[in-house]
């Protein structure tokens, strides 16, 4: 069967009375929703006392649904465990630094055995009996997965073995975190711990790679129920709902087992933008494949100090920019609002009176139009010519030793990110040492640690003829977070071509001033003063007692280039920096309005341009070839002005 | 014997030589003070050693007192239990979150069967001793009591006998709680918690009903020492002084067994006035009569950011308030400054080297024009034709669930408060159950929770004539904090005659506009669109897509009118609002000049109408009839010009 | 041998390969680097299990060291203990308020008699192997040390004890404390602990006491090792390294036993510049004599916001103004950049990669220049013709009871001691208890505790000629931080001849003004109205209801004079008053630029005065006297150039 992008909603039949269910069912036929989200949150009922299975009621609800054509996604109900679990065995949550135990939703410990025995009994069971639905079309694994950075007993023995794995000896280990400092070398397995409260002083190398830990952990907490689920239903997906932008878990290693990876979109209406296409971005970088999003918001926020109307509009925008970068699925989180606990906010399509909210009917036109061009898009695939590399262990070596407050590395990442939304230049976030080669232009702004493998890949990826930007305090690190031996950017200087003589990290009332191009530029935060080898000098410092230094420098390298910021913060020379290197690269630049974003889903025959106007007011903008405008099916070219919150897609031949 | 409004101060024998007594009670007398409170902080000096009792200090104390005329009100002295108490049951105060026992002065668990077991035999013993001593009056019960909020095992097992009482089965609690929420549905009592640090996830329904227990308990563990003081003693009133702004205990609750509530003053010399006002309107309408200010600040904070020097007049000033607001009795904190730990700034009449300070004449002053009236005022009651809803369930519903950081109860409340004491009414701050019929104005501005006793309480008021004002966030939930499955303000909304559609939380940087009787106001915080049935529109938006939509509308429902006001936070829309209805049910406005503050205390034939002016400087008011200043005892009429931080008397006839 | 200033560098043999350390030596020499500080961090190489002992890699690098003329200092190694002896003895660390075992660097119990038998027997170790080795000069004590605040068994018990040789009695206990207050009386030694988290109520003198003993249990713990070293050593200097700006241990104290003492300089690049040599002016007053900075920032913070680069000249400034305050010794800190967890910015003066930074070579142009006239300067004295009394009892009984946040015990000294910088004045801040007859002026702003012997030696000075100033504050508490029964100042009444009728303390929003000579001065924070009894008024109040009350008085007292200044937070006023008193006192004022610093090391022939200027431009200084350029070798007068960040020594005869 051809599909289309699948639109569909998170439904909780044990919520309400079975009598509501077909006035649920009939009004989601209504509004064109054709997959429903099942569970996550349901262990009780499923498993309502220990050992006693209860799947009737699910079964009831799937049967009346896949009657009038609707598809499920279960999902694997662990975020949740029932209060008897908990009862009898209190000790299989979170204990914090000092091995309190800590309660909060989804706590519980991913090395805990007396919790795996209970997981894997429920997904066992979940999987057996669902295997064979045909209403069922994939499985969410978990949901919303957190590393939970546990000190309890178990994972103490698991971080033993996690080290001697990673170093082999205890020697090795020392020498790696340099325990020669402050005099805390280890003799003796046994001594290692993690960094708990107690520790006389804490590593950051240590922090590190505890980091590491609780993310290998929550990767084999999921793994460990996607095998049970492959193992019964190989012909099912599974995936998992990412928390939109969440630091602490890899998402790389997280979805290597999965079919593709979804994330929950939560905008705020006067958020910037660029959060949520930045996400997109990375999540559909992630695996370098179509993602969904598992959780599209459509009313109001539960944990917020405030709470916007979402204008007329929005909704739709959001799920069409959903799709605009890349999501082949959209399920909207929930369809009726919840009346209980910390989530009363009205969050649902329906009411909490179960009539129609306004996004209801949003949905019901958005479905509508899908129906005449989805299945077209969902053969697509988003054109990004650019990577960024987006890196979690360097954000862990950065946490682990916050040395500047006013340095923050996702903000450093958006700089460059920013400036190239605003030149219609659409990248992948992706980690670094995948594969480069189809990139014309990598940007890795402050990738600090670089192991031996990273270095290969940027040098083999440069010497072919590739485009690199590295900056300030690139490579100035080991893998295992502490200084090189060698002049900064370490391991980089010889394709960057220069190295750091001397820095300073600026706190947010002073400033640097560099010229570039002739022009001034203010820049901030951390500041390198460069000394080129073979590098030549970009632009220079006009301040202080290092005014006329060099601050970005340009080598060549092989057969590619090395540029090297020792600047931060500074939006105006991002972008004119990029429009020049783009020129270089005769990469396809569109000045885009401001608040417009321009995106290309594209296949061997054709090209779907999508402009999102985030704008509340209409905004024009300027069709460079003829095409058609798939949504109201007529030709458009030159200067079109899109409606505020509204979307403009146009199909030519690519 | 007829008696005089009672002025007095708190005195601690036990922290002077017994050679200074007499020098104090000479001081006294001279100044006027006829009552002093004793004891509170003594439990150390009444049973220095386990069971071993001596009232001889206090008796022979009591003695010399008497002689002169003093008359004695005794505390029973829990706040402050002994150390050997402690050092032998170190278990009896409060176990936070993760059952950590804390210390803080009166934090002792209400709960705990120890400590009430020593509570009881000292309260027995004070009580069989004094009861029948002649010089004293009455008993403070126990000391400024909080709401421990204690996670003991006691605590947990009478938290769940508790919800037992309240629901009766497990089901039903599972039910009011929505457990079904995040899958936390309970098949045992033994599995029900206070919300305590480890639980996995803490309902917001269980949340408000730890905050009822914890309000229950102090109730409970008040009552019990009532019970034994009664039972020896039923000639002597007892009271209990309740923190100023405390609301984690219920009043209502606490005093039904007092023969009248008391409370603590500390006005800041640079606060809002309208502070202390509110709270004597409460306390004043805890029970709807006379209350008694059993401290009175007279000299410099101990616990404050800063400490400004309190100007001539002041004292006297805050005096004739809390008379003016319906006291019957007055007692100063405290006699002479403590020289000890935590409270060593100068905070008595007398200075730590047992010299006067200068309120000491300002005392002397008052009692002195006292005697003249004195004996007039106590047979008056205050005039308040207005009700405020002021109702702590909605409060700990709010703490439980703290949305938005800039919704404020409480200024809410003050909202229209200061708007009314600006218009020269003065209203009582009562629970939502309260007979209503003798106000001729309710305000419930955010009643969210709305049991069947208030919508029954709230409708017949309204159907026999009523006025009631609702808005924002009323009647959106059930008696357990859940939202009702009704539209918005659910069961309000037949008599509201509208309908909330949509709403939107604003931070401070926003803001939106209405137009109400061709004037605009800027509103914030939380903004209702409504959706009048029977109702018609009184004020509507100016800007964003819900222009034109209903803000405040206003219907007749019976004999009666509901107005709901969707809007927040605009003190101008508040007065001009409340003029208007004022005027619609021909209540006397008078508009008083700023920082001047009028109200009446009458009987059957006489007003005496007290002008407080809190501005540092001379104001002019308006007499609409002669009447006689009684402090200066002249005839006054027409324009009247007040001295900074001086007070006017103006009786009339009634 | 004559010797000269020292000039040294920390010195890590334990970080880095043997086949480096000739390098090192060779670079070291070149600089004119003569003594190393080692091992203060290297107990685990020096016991690297427990009671194996290795000396010879310290043995081998001190005889490399030797033979290129390199002394040495040596470190007990106390502040990082071996993981080994923690992971066999957890509890030998710092026990929080609920007793929870808390890690970081050093926090040792310092009562802990497990960790007092490991330090015993390191330190002898240590002190029996090179005792006779004759590169060793001295020992540096521990590092940094800090009063740990620890409520184990063992600090309960020892507080006990401490209690019981201060106050011999539980009666003498509960009189000084007030215990009667709250109702907290002993009955029983065993009743009394640390001021722990579960103590129903914690007295602020039970505060004061315990940070007393707190301070005294690190002293002892410094003494242990003291003891240890001079019986095996007695021709070794013994010393230890104070934190800067470090209120919690009483240097004074601690300094006893030392034969100087140091502390560790990290100066902020754009910080105020009065901290630093304030703190010089504390550690040379403690002892009245040479002191040494131990560890001299040259390098980057590791711990800051942000990180300014070093000017170049700065490093040279700040070694000149140690020694131009007093240093006989600068150690650097540190030789070469660490490489490892949260100490990696470059901060050594060789970069991570073996190479020198800047400041190596300015360094080299230093040592080059003491060559010619440091043996000269280190057989002066620094002139100072003031104290300052900085008082660690007052600070902690501020502490203990922190009412005014914007009350500020340093900010109030430093009020005075920038303006006496401003002319020129140098100041020793010392003890209450210090012979004071050398000085020509005390400034005593807020002492507050004044106990008989601070009485007597404040009075001694007065009575015998001197000039004291005191003020807001003063005298109104016993040594036990409880207010005295007398009028304020209490004990220092009769000599101030004035009392303290009023006060109030602003917030940083309001201020009052006073009027001294004919010129208006904003005044804040506390305020005195003071009542004279023998004094003159020589400021008044100018606004609020005190205006015309007395803020500043003069008072003669024996052959001298006592100033009581009831105003604070003023530079100007502090700066006019100062110069007027000075003047007075004939005391040689000279008017010095802005960020010019001049002090004068003088002995009976020789007066070196040095200019020091901090601003980044050249400054116009007066040379009064034709002296001599020492660091130029050519005489000057009249106006000389100081160019920015450099530094003039003019030698006169004196």
């Amino acid at each position: 069967m051809e599909h289309n992008i699948y639109i569909g909603a998170a439904y909780y039949p044990d919520h309400w009375p079975r009598e509501r269910w077909p006035v649920d069912i009939r009004l989601m036929k209504e509004a064109g929703i054709k997959v429903l989200r099942l569970a996550e949150l349901s262990w009780s009922f499923l498993e309502p006392k220990e050992n006693q299975f209860d799947f009737t009621w699910l079964d009831n609800f799937i049967e009346m649904a896949e009657k009038e054509g609707i598809q499920i996604i279960l999902s694997t109900p662990i975020e949740a465990s029932p209060v008897w679990l908990r009862h009898k065995h209190p000790e299989v949550v979170r204990h914090d630094r000092f091995r309190r135990i800590h309660g909060d939703r989804g706590m519980h410990c991913h090395n805990n055995s007396t919790m795996t025995f209970y997981i894997k009994r429920i997904v066992y069971k979940m999987a057996e009996h669902y295997a064979n639905n045909k209403a069922v079309i994939g499985w969410q694994i978990d949901n919303e997965l957190r590393n939970v950075d546990c000190y309890c007993a178990e994972c103490t023995e698991g971080f033993r073995k996690w080290l001697q794995v990673r170093y082999g000896t205890l020697e090795r280990l020392n020498q790696e975190w340099g325990t020669c400092f402050w005099s805390q070398v280890y003799h003796n397995w046994e001594e290692v711990t993690p960094p708990s409260a107690d520790q006389l002083t804490i590593s950051i190398s240590q922090k590190l790679d505890f980091a590491r830990f609780g993310s290998d952990s929550t990767v084999n907490h999921l793994n460990r129920q996607v095998e049970i689920i492959k193992s019964f239903a190989p012909q099912h997906f599974v995936t998992h709902n990412m928390l939109g932008w969440y630091p602490n878990l890899n998402a790389y290693d997280l979805s290597r087992n999965l079919d593709f990876i979804s994330w929950d979109s939560y905008p705020h209406v006067d958020g910037d933008n660029h959060i949520e296409t930045f996400l997109h971005d990375h999540y559909r970088g992630v695996k370098q494949k179509a993602h969904w999003v598992m959780e599209q918001k459509n009313g109001y926020f539960n944990y917020s100090d405030y709470n916007l109307a979402i204008e007329p509009g929005l909704v739709r925008l959001w799920t069409y920019q959903d799709i605009a970068r890349g999501a082949n699925g959209v399920v909207y989180y929930r369809w009726r609002s919840n009346k209980y606990s910390g989530e009363q906010n009205p969050n649902g399509l329906l009411r909490h009176d179960g009539s129609p909210r306004r996004p209801y009917y949003e949905v019901k036109q958005l479905t509508n139009e899908l129906s005449k061009f989805g299945n077209e898009l969902v053969k697509t695939t988003v054109e990004a010519p650019i990577a960024i590399i987006y890196c979690y262990d360097q954000m862990w070596a950065f946490e682990a030793h916050k040395q500047y407050k006013n340095f923050d590395h996702r903000e450093h990442l958006l700089t460059y990110y920013r400036a190239l939304t605003g030149l219609g230049l659409t990248v992948d976030l992706v980690e670094p040492t995948t594969d480069l080669s189809k990139y014309k232009l990598v940007i890795a702004p402050s990738i600090a640690m670089v192991s031996d493998e990273i270095y290969e890949n940027f040098n083999s990826y440069v010497v072919n003829g590739g485009c690199l930007i590295i900056g300030a305090r690139s490579g100035m690190k080991t893998w295992s977070n502490t200084t090189v031996e060698l002049p900064w950017p370490g391991l980089l200087a010889e394709m960057a071509g220069t190295i750091v003589d001397e820095f300073e990290v600026l706190p947010d009332h002073y400033s640097n001033t560099i010229t570039y191009k002739g022009r001034d530029y203010p820049v901030k935060v951390w500041l390198d003063m460069l000394e080129n080898q073979t590098a030549k000098t970009m632009a220079t410092y006009t301040q202080k007692f290092y005014a006329g230094r060099t601050a970005i420098s340009k080598n060549c390298h092989g057969a590619g280039t090395v540029y090297y910021v020792g600047v931060m913060g500074n939006t105006e020379l991002a972008r004119d920096f990029l429009e020049d290197v783009a020129e270089d690269l005769k990469l396809k630049v569109t000045n885009v309005p401001k608040e417009v974003y321009v995106t290309r889903r594209v296949n061997d025959s054709d090209c779907y341009t999508f402009y999102i106007n985030v704008n509340r007011e209409p905004t024009k903008v300027v069709i460079q070839e003829t095409g058609i405008d798939i949504i109201r099916d007529k030709h458009v070219s030159g200067e079109v002005i899109i409606d505020g919150l509204d979307v403009l897609i146009v199909k030519t031949s690519y």
